[in-house]
Formats: C-alpha cells, structure tokens, sequence
C-alpha cells in the first residue's frame, strides 16, 4: 500500500540533513508532509507510537492529526468525530498526548499514562485504560490481546498504523531511535503501515541503542545477558520496508520539563535508605559495588542517586526503566560504572549538557526495550534494588501505585510491579504524609488497608518514609505493621494505626482469625473521612 | 560436628535396603536412631525440611522429636519448652507437621502452608507465618532473610539444620531425592548440619530430576530451557558430606489423601475452559498443542485436565507445580507428552500405579526445584497457560487468594502469583457462589472489593466460574467489572453487584475519579454481612 500516492503529486523537497540521515534511498521517496498524512487516520484506527516517559515520540504526524481535526471542527458531528486506540511503550509529550485527550480523540490509551487530561480523560470515562506491567505490554500487543475488538484492516496486525520517531535510517531500512526504547519494536512489528519521523534536531544516536529480536512462545529465546553492559542485539529497530508509507523529517525536541527539586523528606529518606545499604554491604549481604540498581522519577530518586554518588560505594551498575538528570551527576562522579534502561528522560537542560558530551558517555549507557529492561528474567538474575514510590501503603506492606482514593487514576502503574516484585531488595519510598487543602498532614501515605493494591505484601522487604526505615524481610503480617506504623507514620497518624491494630487484632484473634487482622468495616475509614472532611485525622474508630 | 558420637555407643545394624540405596560407605557410619537425635534439636533452632505438598518430606526425626517432647512434656514448662523456626518449599504430611503446631513447636513457619493445625496456630497467633512466592522463597533463604534474628550456630549459614529425604545416596555424597525437589537445594546448602532420611520403601527414583546450581547474584546465570523437557542439571542434590552428621533408614510412605472428586460445577468450569482455548487455536493465538500447561490442585483442574484429555489437542506439555492424579490419566490418554514440576502429588492408589510403571512414565517426566519450576523466567518464556483458584475475585480481577474475611489465613499463596504474574494466559477458575450453615449460597466468590489481594488486576486475563467465562484481556476496568458479573456472578448476587458498580459509577463519574468505581464506605459490606448474618446477601447499600 502506497499512501504516499494519494497524496498531492508535489512532493517535500529532501533537506540534506535528511539526506545524510537516512541511509536508504527508497524511503525518501516517500517523504511526505504531516500535513498530507493526517486525514488519511479512521475513526477507530489503532495507532501505536514510539515514545517512553516523554521521551522518543513523534511529533510531527500527531500534532497534524490533531490540527486537522480541530481546523475541521470534527469533534462536534459525531458523523465525522474520530477517536482512536493508541498504544504506546509508556508516556509522551504532553503537546500531543494531552492535546490529543483535550480534543477526545483517544477511545482507547495502553499500558501506561502520566497527564493532566488524559487522566482527566480516563477518569470522566471518556478514555478507556487500563494498567499493564510495562514489560507485558509489548509481548500482550503482540499476542494480540490488545485488537480482540479492532473492526477494520488486515485481521492479522494488531495495529493499522505505526508512527515512530528515528534519529537515523540504516541502509536496510531499520530504525535508529531517539533517546527512548520502549516498545518501539514490538510496536513496529505490529503495524500493517508504518511512518517514520526523522528527527534532525537531535544527534544521531546510532549505537546508544541494544536491539534484540522478539520471539512469540514456544520459540522465545532465553536473555542472554549476566551484566548490565552485556549486548545481545542490534543497533537499530528492523523494519519491513515494504510497510513503510510515508516518511517526515521533524526539528521538534522532547518536550520534557525540569526535574522536581529535592527538598528535606526527600533527603531524610535517602539517608535513611543509604544507611540501610551501608550496612547490608557491612554484614555481607551486599558487594560494596551493590548491585545494580533501579529508581523512579521524581525528588526523592534525585536524592537517592545524589547520596549514593558521595557514599561509600563504588562501581555501581544501574539497570533502571529510566534514567533523569542526576545520573549525570552519578556518572561525573566516578562512581557510576555503567548503566542501563528503556529511556533517557533528562531536562532540556540536561539533554544539551548530553548530548554536548556524547563522546564521554557514549560507552557507558545503553538503552534496551522495555520488554527487556523491565523483564522479570533480568531483574531476578541481576538481583537488582529497587526503589519506587507508591501514593500509599498499608500496615502490611500492601501498596498503592495509582488509584487515589481507590478511583482516581493518578499516575499509571509503569514498571514498578516489574521490578518490586522481581528485584533482590524491593523497596517502597513516600513521604509519610500530604498535605490537603486545610491540613498540612491530611493525608497519611501509611494507611490501615490501601484503597487500591498494585503491590502485595508479598513483594515488599524495605518501606522507608523521613522518619525511618521498616525492614520488613522474614517478617509476618502480625510484626510488620507495629514495626511499619512505628518507623514510618507520621507522628499525627500513629496513634489512631496503632489503634486500628490493636483492636482489629483483638477483634480477630477472638475469633480465630489473626493472621492479618484487619477490621473490614473500618478498613477505609481514613479514606472516607478524607472524602468528608478534607483530612484522614478521625475521631476515633468505633 | 560428629552429633553420632554423642550418641549411645550401640550403632543400629545396616539393612541390606539401606546398604544398596547408600552408596557413599561413609555415610553407612553415621547411621543412627532418630529418638537419638531428636534431643539434640534446641529451642529456637531453624530447621529446613525437605517436601512439597505432603510429598518427599522427613517422616522419622521430626516425629521422634515431636515424641521426645511429648513423652517428656516439654512445653508444659517455660524452661524446657521448645518452639523452632520451620523452613520447607511448601506443605509437608499432616502427622508430622500438623502434629508440631498442635504441640506448639512452631515459632515460625515460612513460606507456605496447608493444614488445619498449623493453620488453627497461624490464626491464633502463635505461630509466625509469611507467605511469599514459591519461587522466591529459596533464594531469599540463601541471602539470609529469614535468618537476620538467628541467635546461635554459625552466622553464615542460615539454617542450623536440614532434614531431608532420599530415595538413594550417590558416591559423591549427593541425595536422590524423592517425589518431590522444592527447596532441599537451597535447603542443603544453607544449613550447617544435615540429616538424611533414606526412604527404602519408596523406589529409588534416579533419573527422575534434573537439579541445577543456584547461583546468588551477581553470579546468577541464565535457565538455558526452551522446552519443558529441557535437562540443564544432575540427577541429584550435591551435598557437604562434612556437613551430613547422621542419616537414617525410613520406611513410611508420603502420607497423601485421596484427590477431591469432581461435581458439576467443576465440569461447567472445564466446558467453559476447553471452550475457549479450542477458540485460541481457532483464532491462531495458541498452537494446536497449546502452550505448557500449569494447573493447581482440586476437583477443578481434575476435570480440567479430564477435558483436556477429551478435547481436540495433542501433543500437550505441562510445565507447573504439582502433578495430581488426573496427570496418570492424561498421560495414558496419548494426549500429554511430558510434563515437568517440582513435585508429584498422587493419592495411595495413584503412588501405587505410578511406581509399578514406573519404566513408562520416566522418560515423560522431569522434577526441579521450586526456583526453577516457578521461575518467572521460564513461565514467560514457555508462554504458559496458567490456572488457579482463589477465594474470591473482585469485579475488577484482583483475586484473594490466601485470607477468608481478609483476616483468617486459610491456604498460603503457593505458587499462584509466580504463574498469573508471568504466564501467556492467566486464568482463575472458582465456583460462584459456596454454602455457608444456613444458606446454600451464602458466599458470593464474585465480590465488590477483595477483602485480601494477592492477584492484582494487572496479572488476570480470565476469570471464569460454572456461570460462565468472562474474557478480560485488553479491558478497561470500567468494561471489566459488568461483564464478570454478568458472566461469572451467581444469579443470586448479579442484581447486587451490579447496583454496586452502577452506583460506584454514578458517585465516582461525579467527582471525577471514574477510572475504577467504588463506594469505599461499602466496599467490604459483603463481607461484613456475612460476618453478621451468615450470608453475604445484604438488605442492600446506603
């Protein structure tokens, strides 16, 4: 299929940029101009995009859809309303992803979602989503679990239409993605047509990248990877020629914003955390090298890899979903030996401090599919430490990663079940409170029984809020929560949770049930209190 | 540590059995009595057994402590009473391990259990108990984290003992284990004295393991198995022969009950089942030979497995935990064509068959550890289709599969959530609805809220009852929850739930939280109402 043909006949005229960047000259003969490309999208088309944490997506075909739609005025007749599926490894730039949710053009968003209106979206029920484990996500795609409902097209690709973001093109048609993995290959090998974005802003990336094929069982093939470093693939994404319709060059960079400073609870739980690694590697648990690690995004992970720069460490690996500005720092450190991830999600800042040093780099870093980074196989082989934030945990070490209040959609649940449930130490990090609109601690992050469960009491060894540390390894339920509700609520919480168990173990144990006591009428007390009066501080438990 | 020569000087005679299955002559010089050894064992000791579900497990020293105890009414007094730490990949025969929780002699009991005694102990507080999946446990028995608060012994190893059953002793020291591996690998290598227990009574089954090293990170390797008939190991358990201090003839059968038999229900289930994987192979998302096959324990996956025997598939594999009697069926059906666990579970009668044909099962038939057999690694790779049974599901699928009432431990996790997290297709299978004293269907399995959540909604594609089957793969939640009721819900609770969700819709959309409806304040009011009037059909929500 030839979707280049029935565009105007005159075509883009080929930068020599993007001359030297695509090394196969029958795709530029396809080169097209968004603008061409965008009415050619169905209502109810599946669309998969390149693109993780913000980062490797395109941008030039998106944001034409989306200004042909609203220059149309399409939304407003639902004969000519479009909504699509989109699928993509993880998030995107919100220029496109919340516009495209603002214009209620997504009917369908998977496995993974941070944005004001696509949660919006989502929970005003206009967006169906659904959390996946980012390493499932691209084998389920595959599988084609994600196109049991997909009406028009060829019934054997998951998806009608790829879109992905290349810094270069190889002689045989592969791709050279940007500074994101993610599900890009699985996503390309799923598309009946594929445009590829060529971004000549940003360096040409070739050899950043660990590219390995990806085999449906019973053929799947063992990782054959013992060491972060280890490569087991190639240096760019193959591609089916013949299924490439169009190609554009794009000048846009990500679009991704500053990182969250850190700030005194975030530096308190670091510390509390450092020590703890300090002394595992004392009582020969750990290797002073550690082992490799895995942290989130956000303050509290900045101030973690901050502290382990200066600690007493050395040689560190990482083997993370993605890395932020202060690895930078951790590498300019010499501390850091190697590492490893699906995406490189650092500040513009960041990115030009980057990409100006690319050379020293270079040989350090490699990025690898989200199937493969986040693989269970690879984080249990490794034992990696894992540290994640969750929006709150329970007395037993039951967590919460997206739900607010048990509904609302927050954040989605990204990698983390990846790695807590797989990793050597898992670890779950949270300030012990929040504030609300009137109170300064209204919201307390340890709760009686999470009011939504993405990680299980059977996936936690370490909870650590500022006020400290549960070490939670060997324990059961009946030890855990007086040690977590001691070492981690805040001070405002701790006598009404160590209440709730009091009594709930009294109330159980009367009965023969005191494994995990629990009093389920009172269970989500704190939460509905919250939902009543603005603050989780009731007056007492009846 | 020579323990027999603290021994009376009288050393039991040799059997001819015993002299044919030892064949390391130095091991024939510790034989002892276990009533002689069961003196030496300490308050406070940790003690690794052999055994997984009631098969392959120590008979002799732990019943002769047990009777030590007893005869000399230890427990009566606080100065001799005797409480140890207990250690075995999962459950073990009721008159030895049922009759330790009876006496009291459990402290601690990780990671698994099944048994009214120890489960009456684990509910009444006095035993500490933990779940954690089956294939983590052996490993982090190997870093140390059930021995962080280990008292007395060597500090490196992390058991003080290890009880372990053999069917025969090779030259270099090494153990054929019995019908079960679990955890005795890592069992073995973590304690400082081992006892051996040769079973002349049961067959020796050389040939039938495959037993691989287990590496600790960053040292790991990778499991190099593509097909369940796959060997990347010995036939036997290496083993300190420095450490063996003792070894003693035993002749007591595995003591397993009979399998429960199948009802309609289980049949309806298994219609509903083989249904849909005959529409998989139709639809091309499963070969004709399906994909390896994991199935629990129970009528169910009796007539699963049954079905399956009948249905149009051949050449079947089965990678799981635990073989049952329907598995004898299936093989002698033409149908199954080897099957891999980590422990075969026959009833007397089925032992009985297995072992007098024997020379035709062996070459079809694989047991290893419970960290291989477990391995997210490898349920990925195989591609398995994995099925369970839990307590209840929610209407978003997330499954309790552990605690009734959210509170009283009933059956531990097992390996539920190694399979569900990682298998191609993760299916929980349970009757509606199950009888309470005064109603017939007083327990609803389908609920609003789990009251416990070891299986989150991220790890479930099918939930299917004797109702009907409810496909969710690819499903938002919002799209989830009617369709489990309608498909899976017991009629006598479908109204009720579905004016739980509707009006969870109707107050979530309102405040913009809509992405997975509740009503906290009545989450668990099922649950309550059974609580307070034996049945969870309420009068209806506020």
């Amino acid at each position: 299929m030839r979707v280049t043909s029935s565009l105007r006949n005159v075509s883009p005229s080929v930068s020599s940029a993007l001359k030297e960047r695509v090394r196969r000259p029958s795709y530029l003969k396809k080169l097209a101009q968004p603008a061409d490309l965008a009415p050619l999208f169905q209502n109810d088309d599946y669309i998969g995009w390149s693109g993780f944490t913000g980062v490797g997506y395109p941008k030039g075909v998106p944001t034409a859809i989306a200004d042909h739609i609203e220059s149309n005025n399409l939304q407003a007749d639902p004969a000519t309303k479009k909504k699509f599926n989109l699928f993509v490894g993880a998030s995107v730039g919100p220029e496109v992803e919340d516009r495209w949710a603002r214009l209620d053009m997504i009917e369908r968003r998977y496995p993974h979602q941070v944005g004001r209106e696509i949660a919006k979206g989502i929970n005003a029920g206009r967006i169906n989503f659904a959390d996946k484990h980012l390493s499932m996500f691209p084998q389920d795609l595959t599988y084609g679990y994600y196109s049991l409902k997909k009406k028009h097209g060829d019934p054997s690709k998951p998806l009608n239409w790829a879109i992905v973001e290349a810094t270069a093109v190889l002689e045989d048609g592969s791709i050279v993605p940007g500074a994101s993995v993610g599900a890009t290959p699985e996503i390309v090998q799923s598309a009946e047509k594929i445009i590829i974005e060529v971004n000549t802003l940003i360096p040409n990336l070739e050899g950043l990248h660990d590219i390995n094929q990806s085999f449906i069982p019973p053929h799947r093939q063992p990782y054959l990877i013992t060491h972060p470093s280890d490569r087991i693939g190639t240096t760019s994404i193959p591609v089916d020629p013949e299924r490439v319709v169009a190609i554009i060059e794009s000048r846009q960079p990500d679009n991704t914003s500053s990182n969250t400073p850190e700030n005194e609870d975030s530096k308190a739980i670091a510390r509390h955390l450092i020590e703890f690694l300090s002394d595992e590697v004392s009582a020969g648990r750990l290797p002073k090298s550690l082992l490799p690690l895995q942290s989130g995004i956000g303050n509290v992970a900045n101030s973690i890899i901050g502290g382990l720069a200066d600690g007493p460490f050395d040689r560190v690996q990482v083997w993370t979903e993605v890395l932020q500005d202060t690895f930078i720092r951790f590498f300019d450190s010499g501390k850091l030996d190697f590492a490893t991830a699906t995406s490189i999600r650092f500040s513009p800042e960041g990115f030009d401090h980057f990409y100006a040093h690319w050379q020293e780099y270079k040989d350090r870093l490699l990025l690898r599919s989200q199937q493969v980074a986040n693989s269970p196989e690879l984080i249990r082989r490794l034992g990696v430490i894992a540290m994640n934030t969750p929006l709150e945990v329970d007395i037993y070490a039951h967590a919460n990663s997206t739900n607010a209040l048990g509904s609302r959609m927050l954040n989605g649940l990204g990698g983390s079940a990846d790695f807590l449930r797989n990793a050597k130490l898992s670890i779950m990090h949270t300030p012990s409170s929040r504030p609300t609109k009137t109170d300064p601690t209204g919201i307390s992050c340890i709760v009686p029984f999470a009011s939504h469960v993405d990680q299980t009491e059977h996936d936690l060894d370490v909870v650590v809020t500022e006020q400290g540390l549960a070490d939670l390894r060997g324990l059961s339920p009946r030890e855990r929560a007086p040690l977590i509700i001691e070492k981690c609520a805040h001070p405002d919480y701790k006598d009404l949770l160590h209440e709730y168990y009091d009594r709930s173990l009294h109330e159980c144990m009367k009965r023969g049930a005191g494994h995990e006591p629990h009093m389920l009428r009172n269970a989500f007390k704190f939460h509905t209190n919250f939902m009543e009066h603005g603050t989780m501080k009731l007056k007492g438990w009846d």
